[in-house]
This record gives structure tokens, sequence and C-alpha cells, in this order.
């Protein structure tokens, strides 16, 4: 992907791009090499889960050195998740067509996909599990990922609450529980599959109400 | 708590209470055993969580050997559920006044509270943890606790369906989702806190509806 030696990315010196492109033998600044190793880890985790993500894989798969990617992420799991994110970020954008329930629908469809269709499912559910044991994985993975997924839900849902969608007293972090939040806990103990009529279910439940 | 040794329980012979008393040296039915088990493995897992749970610590502490143990529980993480799952039953008991609203609110109250006050919570998410990586602790998991837990709630769910206050064509498996599952979520990626008032929200969000 790049054959940029270690030492011509002075990460610490580069968070601002240069004012000039590229010189000579492919000094590169260092958040397109950054964004380059997120692009790897994303790839590889889709395709082949967690254990396809080493130091030395990510290393050899895109040219950037370990020393490089030690100095970014402290370990493989935030490494993960950080490439994870930005992987899923498109599949998982929230559209705002103005009507709550198409937009709902449509994300987490999309998101439902991504977990039963992808390895997506089964790197968050590992990446989960270890968390419940591993304090350090656990932070990295609200910190890079749960906390700004659910910023970004309640976000949507924050303008359905203004064009008088959803009713002003409800809490949004609550929502975030019991339609994403329930997505994961048939993903995590399958006593039931997640289908698009469960997701649509989850949705219909709480705009129309169960009485 | 016993003195009973090994050799005066055949198991496979007992299923079945004798019809006299206990006698001589105290020669014991096997189900009244299998009980002793699994009041000391609730108790050591609710006061000291599951890195109590050996064979040779249970065995130490119910007086049963190790060998009638292993006969009747495939695996420390089998043991452990299964005791689990009979202790917190009286506390998670459904009630059934009449009023779905009042008897989801007290359930899922008691519920919160074994999850957040006892070592109950953190028992679970770590069972829940290994789950995700060992197949075997997987579908021990689903056997002996959460189809049981799932099948108990739908049941008090459907008396409320036959009493006109949930609708017929809500599927009451995806309320366990909203409700439970909701909580899970919550206490396997600690976000936000699992309060009385997010309880109170998850049942009124379905209840009424957000709308």
């Amino acid at each position: 992907m790049s054959q940029t030696k270690e030492n011509d990315v002075p990460a610490e010196t580069r968070a601002e791009p240069p004012a000039t492109p590229r010189r000579g033998r492919g000094r590169r600044p260092a958040d397109e090499v950054r964004a380059d190793v997120l692009r790897t880890v994303g790839e590889l985790l889709l395709r082949e889960g967690m254990a396809a993500v080493t130091f030395d894989g990510i290393a050899r798969a895109s040219g950037v050195s370990k020393t490089t990617i030690y100095k970014w992420w402290p370990s493989a799991g935030a490494l993960a998740l950080d490439g994870y994110f930005h992987a899923v970020e498109p599949m998982l954008a929230f559209e705002d067509t103005g009507d709550i329930r198409a937009d709902l629908t449509h994300q987490l469809h999309s998101f439902a996909r991504v977990m039963t269709q992808t390895a997506g499912g089964r790197v968050l559910t590992e990446i989960i599990g270890r968390a419940q044991s591993d304090a350090d994985l656990a932070r990295a993975y609200r910190e890079l990922y749960s906390s700004e997924r659910r910023r970004l839900a309640v976000a949507r849902m924050q303008k359905a609450v203004e064009a008088g969608q959803i009713r002003g007293d409800v809490d949004l972090q609550v929502l975030v529980d019991q339609l994403w939040g329930a997505v994961y806990h048939r993903l995590l103990i399958p006593d039931e599959p997640v289908t698009e009529a469960f997701v649509d279910a989850l949705i219909d439940n709480l705009l129309r109400g169960i009485q």
C-alpha cells in the first residue's frame, strides 16, 4: 500500500499536513499514514475477524512500521476498535429525511446487516466478551466505539424531538438501549435471531406503544 | 453442611425420593444432595463471584465428593449457572397482581438490584463474556439460564395480553430484549448506569409509546 519507511514518518511533528505536496522519496503526513493503517485494520477485521489484528500483521499489510503503530495505539484491542469504527461508519450513517421512523428503520437494517452478514458481529461480540475481564479493553471500547455511536444516535433522535416526532420528556439515552442494545442482547445471548422483522418490531413497539 | 460420604449417594438409583426417611448413618436422596450443592454454589457466587466456583471448593463447602458433582455438572461453568439460576429465582419471581405495569416494575426493580447490589451482575457479565469465545459455556448459559428466564417473562406478559393490557399482535420475545436485554446492554457496556429511573423509563416507553 505504501513504500514509505518508518523513519520517513515523524508522527509527532506532522499532525498538521505540510503546505507542499509529497516530496522526494515519499515523506507523507502523519494523518495520511494513520488513515492507511486504520483502513488496513478495518478491511482485515471485516474479512477475517479479530485474530487478524496483530501489530505484526498490520505493519506488514500497511507498510507502516510496528514502532509507528505502537506510538498511536497502545494495544491491538485499541487498534482494532479504531479501525472498526472507521470501517463501519459509512454503513452506519444516520440519514435525516425528516421522518424518524424511516430513518431509524434504514439505519437499524444496515446495523443488523453489518452485525449478521459481515465479520462485524463476531468482532464486536468478541471484543465485548473480552472487555468483561479486561478493564483497559473495556475503556478503549467505550472511548473509541460505543460512546461515539451513542452520541450519533442521540443526535439524530434529538432532531426528531425538535420536529415533534418524539415526546420531549423521553430520555433518548434509554432509547439507545431499547433499539441497538436490544440487538446486542440477541447477538451476545443468541436465544433468538436478529432479523429485519425483529428490528422493525423494536421501532414499532416504541413509536406506537404496546398497549 | 452434610457428613454424607460420596459412596452413600448412588445418584443414578435415587432420582425418586425413598419411601422411608433417612436411615442409619445418613444415606440421602440424590435430589436432596443436588439441592445442597446448588445452594452452596449459589451462596458462594453471590458472595464471592465466579472465581469461588471450583469443583474442589464446592466439594469442600458442600461435603459432597467431586466425583458426584462431576456426574451432575460437566463443567464449573454449568455448575455455576445452575447454582445461580436457583439462587436468584426467588428474587426474580414474577408477581401477578393483574396490573402488568406494576408487576413489570416490581420484577425489573428486583432484577436491577440483583445485578447492581449483589455479585450477580458481575457473575453474569463474566459468564456472558467468556461465552463469546467458549461455545460449550454459551450453550450451557442458554440451556441453564437465559432460555428459562425468557420463558418466565413471556408467560407473565402472555397473561397481560389475555387481560387486554398488551396488544395481541406484539411479539413478546421482542419485549424481553427491550426490557431485560436493555439492562444487560448497560451492564455489559457501561456507558450509562442501571438505575430505577432507567428501568421505569424502559417500561414507560413501551407501554405509552414515545411519540
